[in-house]
């Protein structure tokens, strides 16, 4: 009796456990707090979560995370400018899109090259986007992979492939906004200072 | 286009925020984390909530959450055996059930008095304590109420109305097994100083 009654409960916690940034405490915690806002928070989150389940999928174009076959920004036809921000992971797509400035298309790869996880192009997204360059008439390829070594192979081995045909670009490291120097490591000074500009 | 369609994510984040411990960034983390495993989290995330929002209620009797309109603990006859605890949050009782120790019943208040907000015992579930103790033949009430003032004000009140109908016994208080005594703060030395026993 006990077993079966309360284990809907259990299950819950268990799976909340599993969300990145939560433990078996914290979701104990949420789950309460989800049953004590029934109305305001349960009953909305259950209906939500059983419709992204049901309609959340990859754009077949770019990666992109949406309900449709096709993503938002590649129906866009006003966002088809030539220009297409290639990115690792679809958080770094939302992340550019927040900053609200990049007016063009992008392609998610998925990941980055690795030799220690034995990625290669073919796991990424990259054939993809050796296609989509002609395709859609690209003219400028920006770069935006993370400042990691896995990221930078990744970008060098993009840049090798397309090499002649589209104007190639990265994102301009740096300083970031309101970054004190004291807190930034070795490696972004020298970098800041080597792409320094006169006032 | 664009709002429609991505819109079902957009608020499932949204909601994931206001999840107690996760915030706008590690909503969009967890929600990214639950579309990429879809099989193994998602589906069965969405199924679990839609079913705890179905069932999950308070129990009537000892205000457990549960699935039933009385807790498990309550239909379980060999938990009567006359000690009753008295706890302020539902997630009090499950830290206690998780110490496996307790064989008694629990009764859950809801809160705490509180001259500050207002809440007075009534507006707890003292009343309905004070007709589980002669109608459930309980014999010793363990006032099982968080060490702060608000938490200790409700047990003495309690105490008092109960004075005389059965044993009343608090948790004793003292040092947490593991604990340092210098990251111990002064109440805690004190009380288990003046509590100490003979090896």
């Amino acid at each position: 009796m006990r077993d079966t009654s309360t284990s809907e409960i259990e299950n819950l916690i268990a799976l909340m456990a599993k969300l990145p940034g939560l433990g078996p405490r914290s979701a104990r915690r949420a789950v309460l707090h989800l049953i004590r806002k029934r109305a305001l928070l349960l009953t909305p989150l259950a209906d939500s979560i059983t419709e992204v389940a049901a309609t959340a999928r990859e754009c077949l174009n770019c990666g992109n995370i949406g309900t449709n076959d096709i993503c938002p920004i590649c129906e866009d036809n006003e966002r088809a400018n030539g220009e297409l921000c290639v990115v690792e992971d679809v958080s770094d797509l939302w992340a550019m899109e927040r900053a609200g400035v990049f007016k063009g298309r992008y392609h998610v790869l998925g990941g980055t090259l690795s030799a220690l996880d034995a990625v290669g192009p073919d796991d990424l997204r990259i054939p993809r986007l050796l296609d989509r360059v002609p395709a859609e008439a690209v003219t400028e390829v920006i770069l935006a992979l993370n400042a990691t070594i896995d990221g930078q192979t990744t970008a060098h081995y993009i840049a090798d492939q397309l090499s002649g045909q589209v104007r190639l670009t990265s994102l301009a490291q740096g300083v970031p906004i309101g970054g004190e120097l004291d807190y930034l490591d070795e490696g972004t000074i020298s970098a800041a200072l080597r792409a320094r500009k006169e006032i």
